[in-house]
């Protein structure tokens, strides 16, 4: 392979472990390294390997019967794999088109992600309330992620939380802070909480665990 | 080589983004792995990526002149190096031993990691105070350390903060946090907090930006 792949190896683990932040696209040089990663098999198997870790943490808890233990999910490459689109766009080193973007989410057809929907059955079967968080905006895009989300196995959440007209424009760990804290509020206990950005997992009422899934492609402040 | 690569990658990654936790040693099969990373030069060059990262950042803030902007680092595995005392116990397939390790910490020959040296030069040359913390006990282990910290080129940090009596057998997040709020009582800023464990990053104060510095050889809650 002709890139670098020690550095775009050390590159990748900075962005899993969140020491590099606010990059706006993959570096040129490990283009070819994060198709091979996505493609390749990698990813498959740290998707999995961090399902696996979770499951762990499951067997160790039970969902109370006043029904009130939630999980929280993100929905973009967390449920839903944008990875169609982003080979298009040479895995993340072409800057973010919003509305190339706008296009491919109305169009809902973004497959599960695998590992990740045997998880939302498990929580789903040990009786979790899920709540699925995402910073899409709710008034374009409700429509079609609800179906998507349906036509993928997605079924019996207890939410869809989007992002309301008040929240536009504002970062994704001060809204989805706020709809945690409102969920607690209402008297859930967010057991766990699993997004493949950063900004999913910290800030405010972060739960009693959260798990990063893998993604080297964007980076959502 | 003999082992599971794709997982062992996979287990290290989940180690860097806090998926994985209270694990007691590297799996078995991990053992070659890790050893192959921590000498092989994928661990250089994830620290040198992790240090660059640092420095991108440093050169974004300056030291007010009240000499109140304040690093934090730890000690163990960030300033200095056991690579060699887990070098004879399997890179941490071995269980802890809690007496071998003191033996091996109270000789005080622990190497610099020369990333996190140069990182500590750049800092103190801009006019950051530097402290130092760490889990390890204050009576037992100050003079070696404080020894070994001088004899590798750590000099002018602005205090040497170690576990005092009264949190003995506290996790570290506890007493790592409790010492930060400390020094946000006496008025520091914290800019930025360096460690190789999430516990030395996670908890209250936990400052403008932190930095993990990776570690596959062993866990610290």
């Amino acid at each position: 392979m002709a890139f670098d792949m020690s550095y775009c190896l050390s590159w990748r683990v900075a962005v899993e472990a969140n020491n590099a932040r606010a990059w706006r696209t993959v570096p040129a040089q490990c283009v070819p390294y994060v198709e091979d990663y996505m493609l390749g098999g990698q990813y498959c198997r740290d998707l999995d390997t961090v399902v696996d870790q979770i499951g762990v943490y499951i067997n160790g808890i039970t969902a109370a019967s006043d029904g009130m233990d939630a999980w929280i999910l993100d929905v973009d490459d967390t449920c839903l794999s944008n990875t169609l689109y982003y080979k298009d766009r040479h895995f993340g080193g072409d800057p973010f088109d919003p509305m190339a973007f706008k296009s491919w989410a109305l169009r809902g057809i973004s497959p599960a992600i695998l590992a990740v929907l045997r998880l939302y059955g498990r929580l789903i079967e040990k009786g979790f309330k899920v709540f699925l968080i995402t910073g899409r905006d709710e008034e374009v895009f409700y429509l079609s992620t609800e179906h998507n989300l349906h036509a993928q196995g997605f079924i019996g959440y207890e939410r869809l939380i989007m992002r309301s007209a008040e929240y536009r424009g504002v970062a994704a760990t001060v809204f989805k802070s706020a709809m945690r804290k409102q969920l607690v509020a209402e008297g859930f206990r967010i057991r766990g909480n699993v997004g493949d950005q950063w900004s999913d997992l910290l800030g405010d009422c972060t739960g009693d665990r959260f798990f990063k899934i893998p993604n080297p492609m964007y980076f959502v402040p």
